[in-house]
């Protein structure tokens, strides 16, 4: 059985908690013969800053390199509100996706049948939904230059972001969207406002030209992104593989997530392109945040954390078996009642973070 | 009585027959003595772009700078599709915010209790839902330069959109949240993502200011614009006056008016400075678009084109006893169990546009 180096970055927050959760499955799967793993801890975020002065350190960002996958909690917090921009714990997030080329953020958002309930949205609109948004994440007006404020003649200020896309670069995102939809319901809607954007014009563009040459035989949607959020609370399951850049994407993922209400649940990965060795750099994380104001009293879900180990089995090592495994032992805990205070229902009785994961250990 | 003159752009789509609705109302007011108007109309958008070259002529911006308000249906649909997009219809509506600097888009979400069943969202979610969304609507990354596409030398394209913000741009659209909140329950919600855009970090700067310097007795809560996507389909009611940049605006103001399950009813202002002489320009325009599928077919609901009008008679001319009048017969007429298509509930036969524009004229 190989053995594969994982990078754990527990980060703010909840994410120590999720992150001890995971430590917990980590143990049952070696335990279980499915797969094994080295855990390597390191800080990101908040912590980072607190300990090395810095959102992450140069020496994290190495083993980030380094490792097989990254498993990440989650960053931010207002205790540090207060810190300058570039010291800020996002930064240290987005320098791991920027540096280690992580263009391709995958977030499905899945109602789970037990959970549908949960849902702001009627039950008939958001029962058996299953989505994935593709967001291009190192990109658009995250990382585009000039990002500044500068001082205006008459006291006053100016600030100003780059929105800015190569066709390469949602080339790239493109075959990701239609390469993932092959293997689902063949559909891929691409969000953009070209009526308004000069990036959403070439994107539009791009992703045309894109369909045509290679998956012909698939099925293109353009929508508004704007449209597309309202199409998201209307008529979800229209969708299938959604794409879109990194600003949409953050908005509109977000919104499925809350639309399937399990955001406590779900999983993301980010991928960077496949290397001359066939290997391509991951990172994992849930869509959901830090949640300080549950941080350290055992209430947090770590099923969203579990569910990114899956899908880092699933898309860096091959292992459909185990992930599949694990995403039965969700699924089974679930079953047996097991809820946390996120998505308890009537009649149920909400268990702990450690709690969870122990149960999701014993049903694998 | 004084009479007041009005530009009527009905632009393209259902436009033209929302429109023709709106000038039955019209006449309805003349008759009752509330309110008079002289009526030009002119193109915008497709229509405009046919008939001139170009989707708003100069003549046609002259006369907006004349009018004392204007009244727009639609602008845009798959017909001009491939038209350059320095004239695509969408810039001819652009390019009247711009000129005009009508730089606050206001766009309330009201759920009608009549309507409350046709929302996505459970009842108890959106019954009684009143937001007011205050759009900045001449900044940002609409206008910002650069916005061009250019080519690269390894035969690929990129393409640039520019997000810009000056203090001065800030603080006079937090103002008009701030004095629209007075008016309400004195809460404004601010979104932006100063986590990750410095536009971001500038407006949360200036609205703290503005708050701090003139509204410290009213409320102010800072939320990150993905967040407040999300807090929006969960619990919508949480919201009074929500205050934001161009893009984040076009999208959540859409997803806010998805929720009320009234997008064909929901009118908006987009008002200008006032000037020396005590007058502001303005436009007011349905929320929902052009809707090219159903134009034509006597189909399109009118209210939203009526309410923006009841939106001018309050903004505009402080004419409120007609627009109270005005949106008393919407009430009535909706009551009276009068229904167009979009909102047809189980039991009701729906009418068309002309006849529900008869209904509110014989309401008043
Ligand atoms: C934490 C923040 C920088 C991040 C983003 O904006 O991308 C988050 O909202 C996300 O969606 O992963
Ligand atoms: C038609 C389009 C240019 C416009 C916008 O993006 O502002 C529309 O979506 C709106 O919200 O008024």
């Amino acid at each position: 059985m190989a053995s594969y180096k994982l990078l754990l970055l527990p980060g703010d927050g909840i994410g120590p908690e999720v992150a001890e959760g995971l430590k917990t499955v980590l143990g049952a799967l070696k335990e279980t013969g499915l797969a094994s793993f080295e855990t390597e801890t390191d800080l990101v975020g908040g912590s980072a800053l607190d300990a090395h002065g810095v959102p992450l350190a140069d020496a994290t960002l190495q083993r980030a390199k380094d490792a097989d996958a990254i498993l990440l909690g989650a960053v931010g917090g207002p205790k540090w509100a207060g810190v300058p921009y570039e010291n800020r714990p996002e930064a240290g997030l987005l320098r791991l996706r920027k540096d280690l080329d992580l263009f391709a953020n995958l977030r499905p958002a899945i109602c789970y049948p037990a959970l549908a309930e949960a849902s702001a949205l009627k039950r008939d609109l958001v029962e058996g939904l299953d989505i994935m948004i593709v967001r291009e994440l190192t990109g658009g007006v995250y990382f585009g230059e000039p990002k500044e404020i500068t001082s205006l003649p008459d006291g006053g200020k100016r600030a100003v972001d780059t929105q800015v896309y190569t066709s390469a670069e949602i080339e790239r995102i493109t075959h990701v969207a239609f390469d993932l939809a092959a293997k689902r319901s063949g559909r891929v809607a691409s969000a953009e406002k070209h009526n308004v954007m000069k990036t959403g014009v070439l994107w539009k563009e791009v992703v045309t030209r894109v369909h045509a040459e290679h998956y012909a035989h698939l099925e293109l949607e353009h929508v508004l992104a704007d449209n597309c959020a309202m199409q998201l609370v209307r008529r979800p399951k229209q969708f299938d593989v959604l794409v879109m850049d990194n600003l949409f994407g953050d908005v509109l993922s977000d919104i499925a997530a809350m639309l399937t209400g399990s955001l406590g649940m779900l999983p993301s990965a980010s991928l960077g392109a496949v290397d001359d060795k066939g290997l391509r750099r991951a990172l994992y994380e849930p869509v959901h945040g830090s949640a300080p104001d549950i941080a350290g009293q055992d209430k947090a879900n770590p099923i969203a954390m579990i569910g990114s180990l899956a899908m880092c089995l699933r898309y860096s090592f091959g292992l459909g078996e185990a992930a599949d495994a694990l995403d039965g032992a969700i699924t089974d805990a679930l079953a047996g009642g097991a809820r946390t205070a996120d998505i308890a229902t009537e009649g149920t009785t909400p268990i702990g973070t450690k709690a969870m994961a122990e149960v999701i250990a014993q049903a694998l």
